[in-house]
This record gives structure tokens, C-alpha cells and sequence, in this order.
């Protein structure tokens, strides 16, 4: 039994990875950690928890923490970068889902993150956490970046394409469209019900935090340095990531069988699920699940390429990937605890 | 392994049933039926369970059914009583998820469902099948009448107060309110995303189907004849029962202390929570888990008690309660396959 | 041209208040106040108002406030007090849209509100500003109490019952269902998309502010006292109440046409709609109107009555509600600038 | 006062129709058809028009609507041709909401419509009702197509940028998210609440009956033939359309004003607003108007131009232009009985 501990577990990523911890046979919860719910039972914040854990929140404590196997961090950015020299010190494996981590390059994380990084020698250290990309590094990783959730859906649908030379890299965009858990549990006007229900909108059009963390994954596989357009939107639901890919074919690309590309390269990946042609992923057909479902046209056999490709944000976008980090860490099989038919409807 | 087939696959309770039943450590999925679907795969018209199950829907054949230890229909109501003696008689166990086996009395039932009953001898055999009530007839039941979805949540926030003989049987009031999936998959302007959207309404007020059921169940337990006022709504939302219980604390009653009643009631049941005095549970809180949690309170002391009880419609109001049968009738442990944290948010 | 001034413009009964004014014909708008947005125009707050108000938000300033006619309260309860007594003696008529005034009796009031009243000695000149009760007061009236949502919704489906002694008015209960613009614009974790997104769940079981001021009006009109339990709930929908009513029909009651007593009460009403018997009204039916619809039901002629009363929480239940009271005031046709089809759907 | 009739009000659109003309000060409404409701009254199928409309639907009759000036058809495609001949022959004023006087290529008309059509000779007269394009042929138009929804929040977006000549118009991409009405009030499973709902997905992505409309549009102002990839979206809310428009900018293009060119080329349009620079419309923002709402980015200054682009769909998109246009061919100031604010929240 793995014996985890979670820093800072009261948010939406928090819970639903308590949803997936609580139930996965090689876990054995050891504490959950809130300054502000100290003391307070998980299961009175989060009643869906009830009979599923009995513990409290307690209070961040360095010992405790030290005495775990493995440490996840469910904390608004900037927190996890202050407790990972010391756990990983301690011998403890540290798995961030914020994004302390997430960009190599210190300069680049500071200015999109708005603060001076405590622990800038790490960064080079530190995996990121996209399977699909880096398992076998993940395997003996002390330390995991767990990617974000827009960069999670995106690397996933232009991986395939970017590693064959299939476009140019130079023109990618990516619409994405996010259900509003991916901004928090904090209390934000902008985040209420009647703000966000029964509507859309674009943000931060201007600059995203995800955009170079994206452009980071992809340089690692492209020809050429990558150039993406990233518009983010806020879609009225709970749960799920849409994103529309874009991407214009290069002259040897045209004929090429994009179906069959997408098919043999996420062949044998548990959590990556390639559509029939044609098909068109809901984001519901993934929802409470780890896997990612994608689709590819090129509409009129043009030489624009649109891949669709949709993730539950809280899942392979956040707690799930988490989860498929650990198993791989710990050299479990990678599906194990997250084997869960979506909910529909 | 328990052989299971499924008549009638394609609404949200097969979805549902499927769901459950393909992460059951117990069962082997044989066959699932659908006239209108045979020859696809459900895994084509349910993008969820890719993966999961690689079954095909089938035209209903007698012999393959015949062939199953247990079936379960998921069907229109008036479907699966043509199917029932011909199942009985071949040594399998059925149980119903429609309303063809609910009403005892053939009369009240062909009222309520206006078509005649094709084999009313079975009534009488047919065990109701909610287990906090009929735990043992389960058991060896050939026949289950699964409840239904109001039903089980009115029921199970009454029985304990009628059972005691704490509060008047004559005059309870159910204000319920449900998802839209409890109206079905079926195509209807009524049930379209623009008609029932960030809108709320009552229906049936007249009278619905649900009440003799509910009436039927809480006479047996109740010292007088039991009268109920029952009002359903169709909530904005797609899963999730809320019932509001009202009924008069008889002069004996009070100064009782309902919350210890609740709890010490349902003391044991794995699938029911009775929540900490003072709750308001949320029917997410239950989302696609077969737990029903439910609150007392009696505002200000005075003789109207209120219970609030929520379930999930598709999960402990139909699919999940089957499967919870299903392990009764086996005996297995009650909780296999059912041991799911809710999905939150 | 009435000059108005609004103190509190940025939640969403002033946003309600600023789209109903400004297309009204008898009404200059003449100032806005807000502490937190003083210095912004009123536009970019709110986009939606672009092209109808040109107005900034100016800090709250006595003088120009007295030289108003008719000044708008649109504040958290407990402010309007602090302005009521300056605003009268300057000769401006005031109504405050929320509570400082609702309630006759200061005990009761400063026991549900939590906090000393400033000026009690107005609470008797106060005018309940429900015009299908108190028509001619409101004429006259300098100060106007605007009634609650719920209180709308709830008084409107008793009125006509209690007037006539044809039910017992000591066994009123009120289940309502409310959307999510009642509980404000503030920034709340309990009004998070995600948190009341596809959910519903009761509150304040145990008491609510509004329990006293229904009682209040209820017991003008009943011929003993009013005995009600009421149970708000929470709906995922932005704008609508649905009051579900119960009352025990009197002996005397029974046998009396419900549906005739309530088309007679009403006749005339601008803004009270009796529907066909048999109706279910929909909030829906009255998304962006000032109209209360409401249908009477006596299932199975039984003595249990249910009314089923819907408004928009937002017009009829607040900003709506003050213009007409405001058109009462000036003598004006009482529909001027209410007489606005619902956005349906 | 106009007089007018509708052919086909039982639709999303005709209500919309509906709402808008029952207060057009100048229209008086004559009658309108449907077969399948033929004497019904309006109002019993839509309660929200109870005290705006007193008509029952009737059967189609040539006789009667021949009586009108004007005829707008709310039906779906290939219905309307069959009326413009005679309509028109009898000097009645015609405005197709539906898409059968759209394309003026016939073949390219049959092909993406799979019906052959009735009345070609009459696509040359057909007038492309979209003011902003077309206000002086619309002004002495006997014959209107109103334009599609996506159509008109795309071409809106793009218009300026091409008459400029500042972009490629080779490479465009239009990624549209629109609401569930855009789908219709038609019976179909996918439309269902439980289908939509807490979901978003692309559709139509191998082609869609808009993109041809768009580039005919576009194709009268671009310097080079128009290539466009459209891929539209259902998103879970009812109203509304969010088209991100996605364009390469020319060489001689860049370091121009966007922000500028938008305003000036719709300075003086009455429903085209161009907000701050910065900006980020929500589809909200125009719930229930006439109103596109556009915002201009150009991220990083780089050479993609993204422009934000929202209406609602049954207004600006379909029931609102059609009033528009209307008070353009009669004369009529053109925000006549428009002049709406959005309904936020």
C-alpha cells in the first residue's frame, strides 16, 4: 500500500481526487491537509464523501507529510514549489497538480505565474506528467509536473501530426472550451451560477498560462518551433474540456490517412481513445472518466486539419491523470482505480 | 458469474444498468436487446462504454434469454410482463425495472397505466423490490418489481415515522422534484433542452402513478390508511430526486427525537445516510451512487415535520436499486459493484 | 418625467431596476450610486446596458439624492434604513426594494435580520408595496416596502383562500423553488456555478426571514392566525420562483369552484394571471414579466388544495414589483414599462 | 399599420416572431398559420403570450394572407418557396426566416438542402436581408432572406476586415458555439435535455448548409475567393451564438488599428457594437436583443487576428433581423419595437 498524503485538499481538483484515492486498491489515505478546514471532518465539507473517508483536515505539518510515501499537492499555484525541496528530501515522491512545475524555464514561469519561484533548481528535475509523452520518465520521477488541463486535451490532439511533420507547426490554433470547474472552488463573482450559466464567452485572448506550457510539450516533438493561437472560453457546464484543433496540412501531408496516423499512434494506450471517422466526442462521453476521446476531419479534404479532442478537466485534465502518475510510479498497473465507466447522462 | 441479459438497452436506465453492470466483479453481460437498434453495437450508440463492453444490441430471442440466469427489463412499461412467465417458467430470475409488477391490486394498476395486465397471476408472486423494507422476500425472489423513482425516495423518508406511528398517516404531503432523466431517452418536445432549461414546473398534479405505489408500500406499515398529496416537478437538472416530506407529528409523537429515529431505522443499511441534525442534502451529493441521504427537521418545534430525502433517479431509483436486488438475490455482498463515490461537482 | 435616483446598483435587482427604467417612458434617470464602483460607467459593469444608460456610478451624496423625486433602494438589507428618514423629510419618496421595511413589528424584525433598527418609528408609515393588497396605501405612500420574492409568490397563491375562510389557515405550507439570482451577486462559494449547477437541495428548513413577512400579510386577510411552514429550495435556474401551496379545504370549503374564486379575485389584475383549470405554469411563462401566473389544483377533490403560484424573482418578485408601485404612485397606468412579453424560450 | 401574417408560428422562431411583433407599434397581426395546430389559440401553446395575442392558429389560406401586406414564413426549409410566387404576384410583401431564397446558386441551394427547388427564378430578386450589407436593396425588397444565424454573427465579424482587405481571405476559420434553439423546437433525442445538457460538441464538422451562405456573403467584398473552415458547436444553453473568428493577417495589414477599423466601419449601425479594446462579449449580453456585440485581438501582436463575435440567435440571428428589415422596407425608423435591453442575469 502506497502511503499518500494530500496538501491542500478542499478545492474542486482536492475532492475529486479523494474520489478516485478513496477507492483505489493501493492506496492507503494518510492525511489531507487545509489550513482554513482544520479540524474539520472531509466528509462534512464534501458530504458526496460519506462512508468513503473519515478522516480530517489537519493542519500542514512537515512530519506528518514526511512520513508519507508519496505526496500530492491539490494547491493554488505557488504553494506546492515551498514544500517540495523538503519532501523530496525526506525521500517522499511529490506529484503537483498545480503548476510550479509545469515550464523548465524559470523566466517564462515567473512571468506568466506573476511571483519569484522558491525553488528554480528543480525545475529541471521535475517531469511533466503527461504520460502519453514521458512515462518512461515518470517511472522513476521523484517529482511530477501533472500538466494542466487545456495542455493535457491540446498536446493530445497535435501530438500525432507535430511527430510526423503531418503540419506546420507554425499555425496552430487551438479553440478550447472548458466547463467552469476548471476556475475553482474560489469565491468569485464571475464563477457564480448566474454568471456563467446559460451563456459563452472567451478570456484571456490576450495571453493564457497554458499557451506556453502547450508550446513547450509540442517544440519537444515538432520540426519547427511551434507557433499556437490558444483562445480559452467558458462553456455553462460543470465538467469537461472541448478543444478544436486547427492546423494546416503540409503539401507531403495532403493524402496522407490522418484516421489511420491518429489510430497506430494511440494504439495500446489505456486512456487515449480514438474515435471512428466521422465521429464527434461529447464531452460528457468522458465525464467522471481518465480518458481522452478524439476525432479527426479534414473538412472537404482541404489542407486545414481539425482534430476534436475531449477530456474530463477534473480527471485526465487533473486528479485522474494524477492517479495514472502514481501508478506508473509505483509500478502498479496504469488503469488501476481508474478503470470507471463514464456517467451518461 | 451470474449469466445477465438485458431487454431493452437503449433508454437511460439500460445505460445506467450497463454502466454498473460492467464494472461488477459478479456478472458476465450475455446478451442486451433493442428491436430498434439490433445489429449495433452499443458502444456506437453509448460513446461512454467504449471500452467497456463490446457487446452488439440484439433482436429479443427467446432461447438467448432463456439461456441467462437473470434478466432485467429496461423497458417501456407493458413490455416486460410479455416476457415474464415464459422466464419464470425456464428457471430464470427477472427482474423489472418498469411498472408492469409494482401495484398488488390488477385493477389500480390497469387504471394507472391504461392497458390491460397480461398475466395478473404473477402480482401476487412479485416482490417489491426496495430491500430496506423486503429484504428477506428478495432473497428468494423469482420475480422483482423494482421500485420506482419517486417511490423509493418518498417511501424511505416516511417508513421510519409510520412505523413508529409518530406522525398522521391520513394527511402526508411529497413535494418532489426530479431531473429530466426520469422522463426518459424518448423524443418529446416536452423534454427538449429549451423546454425544460432554467425553468421549473409542476406535473401530474392531478394525479400521477407513482402515488398509489407509494401508498401501497407505506400501508403496510402504517396503523391507519395512508392518504398522500403528492406534487412532482421537472427540475432543470439531469439527475437527481428531491423530496420534500411533510406530514402532522401526532400528539404522541411529539417530543420525540426524530433524528435519533431516523438514525437508529436505518442503522446498518448501507444505502441509507441519514445526515447530521440540521442538513439540507443536495441531490448531487448522491450523483451516480446508490446512496439515499436524508434530513429531518421539524421547524420551530412545532407538529409539521419535514423530511428531505434525495437519491439519484437513474442510480438507487432504478439501475442501481436493481443491481443492489441482484446481489440480494445472489447473495452477494449487497454493495458489490455498488461501492461508488458520488460524482461531485 | 419622474426624476430618479437608485442607491445600490450593482447586484442583480438593481441591474433588474436600471433595465426596466431605462426604457420607461415617465422616467428620467437621473443618478446611480455605489460605493465599490463609484467612477465607472454603469456600461461596463454591466455591457448589457450598453447603448441605454450613459450614467457612471457616483459615491453616495446626499444632495443630489434629495433632489430627486423618487429614489430606489437596491441595497443589502440593513442600508436603505440608514437613508429613509433624510430622504422623507426632504420630501423624496423612497422605496426600498430590500427588507428594512417589510416587517411591522421591530422585535420580530431585528430577530430575523440580526441588527438594531435605525428608524423603527417609520415602520408603521411604511406601505407594503404588494399593490393586489394594498393599492390605495401605496397611492399615498412617501415609503414603500417592497415585499420579498418568495412573499410575492407565496401571499398571491393564498390571498384569495384565506379572504374567503375556505381553507384552515393554520396549516399553510409553502414549498418554493427558487433560482439562483435570489441569493445575489455577491461573491459566495455556495453560489458557484459548479456548486448549484445540476442540483437542487432545500434550506433554511429550520427558519427563514420570509416565514414572518408572509405570516405578517397573510394575517391581515385570515380569519385566525396563520400557522405556515415554509421551505425554500435552491433550483439550477437563473431566474424564476415556483411556490408549490397546500392548505386543508374547510368543511365549509368543500364543494366550492377554486378555479372560479380565483379568477373572480384577480379579475382586473394587471399582473395576476389565473390560468385554465388543469394548467401547470411554468417560471419559464414569466422569464422577464412582472406577471404572477398561478393555477388552482384539488386532486381528486380531496381536502388537501394546491396552488402552483410562479413569478421571476427578479421583476415581479423585486424591480418589477417597485416600478409598478412607483407607477401607482404618480398615477400612471399601472403596466407602463411592464407591458413586456417573457423571453421564452 | 402594417398589416402581417405568419406562416408557421409554432417553432422557436415563430414565438420569437411573436414576442417582438405583439408590441411593434407598427404591425398589426393578422393571422398566423400552422397545420398541426390549427385552431388552437396561440396563447394556450405558448403561455407566455397570454395577454399579448388573443389569435388562434389557423391553416394555411391563401385568400387570407394574400390580405396582408406582409408575409413572414417561420418554417422549416423548402416550405416557403412554395408560397412566394403567389404571395408575391399578389404584391404581398414576403420575409423567408428559413434558408429557401439564400444561396443565389441553385445547384449549390439543392445540393445542400437535398430538395429540388420550386421557384428558382426568384433567387436573382431575393434580397440577403443583412442590413449592415444590404440596407438599400432591402429598402425596395419585395422578397427577404433573412439570414442564418451563424451567417450573420460570421459575416458580421469578418465584413470589416475584408473590405479592408487586411486579412487572407483564403484561410479563414470560424469556430461557432451556438445554443439549443439554434437546433429548433423539433422532436429529435439529440435535442433532448439530458442529451445537450452539462455537454458541449462539435457537429457537422465534414460540412454544414451555413458555409456556403457565409461565402457567398463574403465573397461580394473579398479582394480573392473566400476558403472557409466552419465548425459549429452546441453548447448547453438555450440562446445565443459565440463565433471566434480566426484570420491571418496580410503583410500590409499589420501594425493597423483593428480596434479602430471596427469602429468606424460600424459607426452609426444600430446593432453593431464594437466593444473597448480588450473585451470579451458574452452571448448574455445580448439575451433577448437585436444586438452583435464584436471585440478585436490581436494576440501579441502577432498575425493571427481573432475577432469575438455574439448574438442571440433567435433575435439578431433570425426573429429580430426579420423586424429589422421589416422597418427598413416600410420606412420605419429600423430600431422600431427593437429597442430591447438584453435580459441580464
Amino acid at each position: 500500500m502506497i502511503k499518500v498524503g494530500i496538501i491542500g485538499g478542499t478545492g474542486y481538483t482536492g475532492v475529486e481526487l479523494l474520489r478516485l484515492l478513496v477507492v483505489h486498491p493501493g492506496v492507503e489515505l494518510s492525511l489531507i491537509t487545509s489550513r482554513s478546514e482544520a479540524g474539520r471532518r472531509v466528509s462534512e465539507l464534501f458530504p458526496s464523501l460519506r462512508g468513503f473517508v473519515e478522516l480530517e483536515f489537519s493542519s500542514p505539518d512537515d512530519a506528518a507529510l514526511k512520513a508519507c510515501d508519496l505526496v500530492f499537492a491539490a494547491t493554488p499555484n505557488g504553494v506546492a514549489m515551498h514544500y517540495a525541496r523538503g519532501l523530496l528530501d525526506a525521500g517522499v515522491r511529490f506529484i503537483d497538480l498545480a503548476a510550479d512545475f509545469r515550464i523548465k524555464d524559470r523566466i517564462t514561469w515567473e512571468h506568466w505565474y506573476g511571483m519569484e519561484h522558491s525553488c528554480p533548481e528543480l525545475l529541471d528535475q521535475a517531469v511533466y506528467g503527461l504520460p502519453e509523452m514521458n512515462r518512461r520518465q515518470i517511472l522513476d520521477a521523484q517529482l511530477i509536473a501533472n500538466p494542466g488541463c487545456y495542455p493535457t486535451a491540446i498536446q493530445l490532439g497535435f501530438l500525432p501530426v507535430l511527430v510526423q511533420d503531418a503540419v506546420d507547426p507554425a499555425t496552430l490554433i487551438a479553440d478550447a472550451k472548458s466547463g467552469a470547474s476548471g476556475a475553482g472552488r474560489g469565491a468569485a463573482v464571475a464563477n457564480l451560477f448566474c454568471e456563467v450559466g446559460d451563456s459563452m464567452k472567451a478570456y484571456g485572448v490576450a495571453g493564457h498560462r497554458h499557451q506556453p506550457e502547450v508550446c513547450q510539450g509540442l517544440d519537444q516533438v515538432a520540426t519547427e518551433k511551434v507557433g499556437l493561437t490558444f483562445v480559452p472560453h467558458l462553456a455553462p457546464m460543470i465538467r469537461g474540456i472541448h478543444a478544436t484543433l486547427y492546423s494546416r496540412v503540409k503539401p507531403q501531408g495532403m493524402g496522407q490517412d490522418f484516421q489511420a496516423l491518429f489510430e497506430k499512434y494511440y494504439q495500446g494506450e489505456p486512456f487515449v481513445d480514438v474515435l471512428p471517422a466521422g465521429s464527434h466526442p461529447e464531452t460528457r462521453s468522458v465525464r467522471g472518466s481518465n480518458t481522452c476521446r478524439i476525432a479527426v476531419h479534414q473538412p472537404e479534404g482541404g489542407d486545414t486539419l481539425v482534430v476534436l479532442s475531449v477530456i474530463d478537466n477534473l480527471v485526465k485534465g487533473a486528479a485522474g491523470q494524477a492517479v495514472q502518475n502514481m501508478n506508473i510510479m509505483y509500478g502498479l498497473d496504469e488503469t488501476t482505480g481508474l478503470h470507471l465507466p463514464p456517467l451518461l447522462p
